[in-house]
């Protein structure tokens, strides 16, 4: 008997049709012989509902009464599927994340778990129960309601399958899987039937919005083994884990993201400390910088280019231009209409020449490169936002298209 | 410094416009310089609407999954209205059953309170905080969410200021108090200032909807002063406590109740024993009967009429048909056209001709009376349905009326 994960996200329990849907995977899983546990986001629109809800009293409501509002949400989702469970006369019972013993550090809506108790959930598995559980929230050391932040649900389906060392953990969605890029891009696009968990980290980093990293993570510190799978459709997902048989590509797949921009700062004294005081500076107010590239200046100076998240440009800017004194550069320049391709794979550690063939294709389809960033598995490349589209095709086709093989 | 526990119902907190409205009167109170723990129900519609979500998914759910679901209503009513304290600056907690710790019967839907955990309120109310209690539920042994069926929230706000020694227990409402009599009906109903609680149960049992006869028992038993008081007018309401000062008039009220049915088992057995067979058939399918007249019939049978809630006649009648061999009746009669008026005062057992005062009263108004049936502090009769509303004008105007002094 193998103990089976599932996680359903808020489109996947949006109405009571869904939500049936939903019920019909649970029990088909449970009736072939497998304990299960289920894990569930709020349905559809309801956090967004109260969301707004909160915004009309008090926009500025702290985050501790936003947790207790919103980890309502969950409550009514893993009800009304424990409801739908007993309508077709099968055993189940539905526990709130204080019911379970989800304990999690105490920073309201964006709280970590610590620990699972196992032992109110175990007694319901050894009554052989299907145990919903209410995703995205835990319990802190006040014994106050927490939320989990962005993924929080994947993150607690994925936490809950460490703690009882579940065989699998599911994680349905609206697409079948992991795909080799964006099969809106590209429609030769092919979903893979494995990924490792590095690869998909890297390709959700670069902006493959599949899974959240924090689960896939957490995911690779307890071998747990994941599934991206459809809620939709009754067929195999695609498949995360440690290791992968090998594939006739060295790569998984080509993600593409242009929510970036890139800031470069101009004419920084040629000193050491200066890196540190820059990105120091922009740590502190809180934006996420991800590629950097050094370069020498004209004369003595150097400049200091970096990529960050569109939205955070505005307050960059201001933070710097702050202190503009103390840093001593000449000036900042902004460049927004970028967008960053990528691919990425275990493989490439391995194979000479795959960053090489990346280029090869971009040459191949007149795309100039700004900027070059890698890491193990993965190689980016900066480019005009308005070649992403073709980019993306032309990697893509290079490496998993008909004439690949080549 | 005085504890005192407010409590809102659904209506009170409905929409943001409410919920600041609520706020306010809190604020006013905290700022006076009282400890403040608040008892609220769900927002307006919320229950119903998430009956209607659960009926849609599976309308035979069970208890325990109705319960887990509809006690969300009352997390998202205390932490929005923690929300818009905050607004206005003030300290504040909301607090879900658990994290109270209200321990109930396990009866799912229509649980028993059975011990409240002070430990956590206290410590909020040391920190000068308001505190905020999610009402309608509890916690039962299993540590399954229990809700507390009818006049739940006001059971919880009572309980409450039973466990903390309260100094008042607020109960805000649409009614700015305890009338006389129904104004819709009697023009000249006058607003108490206080009333006891014998007088306020028999007055609730008797068709007064201003308070639920649960609260009050629990007020009753652990001497908490409670008061019947508007959320949308500033001004006193009604006390209802242990013993009242002496009014002029030596009722509380009058009350009309026309939701009932009589129903005569007519040609019994003159034998011990009947009664006993008849009532407890019906207690064994949980048909409330209210006044009971037996009279000895025609040669040497018997009748016995009962009242009963109307929505239950069907059923009644059904079971006593059913075991008509067994009790041996001659027939049934059914008369659904009738209403129960009642005059109510803790005054009436000290104060001879009462009773006959109101007999009087419906006599000059030439209204006949069917049945008479009392206890110590109160005299009902049954009357056509149709003589109600003259009934109750009568009786009120008799001993309310400006000629109630002669």
């Amino acid at each position: 008997m193998s103990l089976i994960v599932q996680k359903f996200g808020g489109s996947s329990v949006r109405d009571a049709q869904r939500i049936r849907n939903v019920a019909g995977i649970i029990a088909d899983t449970y009736r072939a012989g497998n304990q299960v546990m289920v894990v569930l986001s709020a349905q559809g629109d309801t956090t967004d509902d109260l969301i707004e809800k909160a915004r009309e009293i008090n926009p500025k409501a702290s985050k501790r009464e936003m947790d207790m509002l919103l980890s309502t949400g969950e409550q009514i989702s893993i009800a009304l599927c424990a409801m739908a469970l007993e309508g077709m006369g099968l055993p189940v019972v539905s526990l709130a994340a204080w019911q379970v013993g989800i304990q999690t550090t105490s920073a309201y809506s964006d709280a970590r778990i610590k620990k699972i108790d196992p032992e109110r959930i175990q007694r319901e598995l050894d009554k052989n129960k299907i145990v919903l559980v209410a995703g995205f929230q835990g319990v802190n050391r006040f014994g106050d309601v927490t939320t989990l932040g962005r993924g929080g649900s994947d993150t607690s389906a994925v936490a809950l399958a460490a703690a009882f060392g579940a065989d699998l953990c599911q994680i349905y969605t609206d697409v079948d899987g992991v795909y080799t890029t964006d099969p809106r891009v590209a429609p030769g696009a092919v979903k893979l039937e494995e990924i490792t968990y590095d690869e998909m980290l890297e390709l959700a980093s670069q902006g493959a919005q599949v899974l959240h990293n924090r689960s896939v993570e957490l995911a690779k510190k307890y071998h747990v083994n994941m599934e991206v799978v459809s809620s939709l459709e009754r067929k195999p997902g695609t498949k995360v884990k440690e290791v992968v048989k090998m594939e006739k590509t060295n790569i998984a797949g080509v993600a593409k993201d242009t929510s970036i921009a890139r800031i470069a700062v101009v004419g920084l004294d040629h000193n050491p400390g200066v890196a540190f005081r820059v990105f120091s500076l922009l740590g502190k107010a809180g934006i996420n910088v991800d590629a950097i590239i050094q370069s020498i200046g004209r004369d003595t100076s150097k400049d200091i280019s970096f990529t960050l998240p569109r939205a955070d440009v505005e307050e960059a800017v201001r933070v710097l231009e702050e202190q503009k004194g103390a840093l001593r550069f000449d000036h900042l320049t902004v460049e927004d209409k970028i967008a960053k391709v990528s691919i990425v794979g275990a493989g490439m550690m391995t194979t000479p020449g795959v960053a090489a063939k990346m280029f090869e294709a971009l040459y191949d389809a007149n795309i100039n490169i700004q900027m070059i960033n890698t890491s193990e598995i993965r190689v980016s490349v900066l480019i005009d936002e308005e070649d992403a589209v073709a980019a993306v095709r032309a990697v893509h086709d290079k490496f998993f298209g008909d004439d690949s093989f080549s």
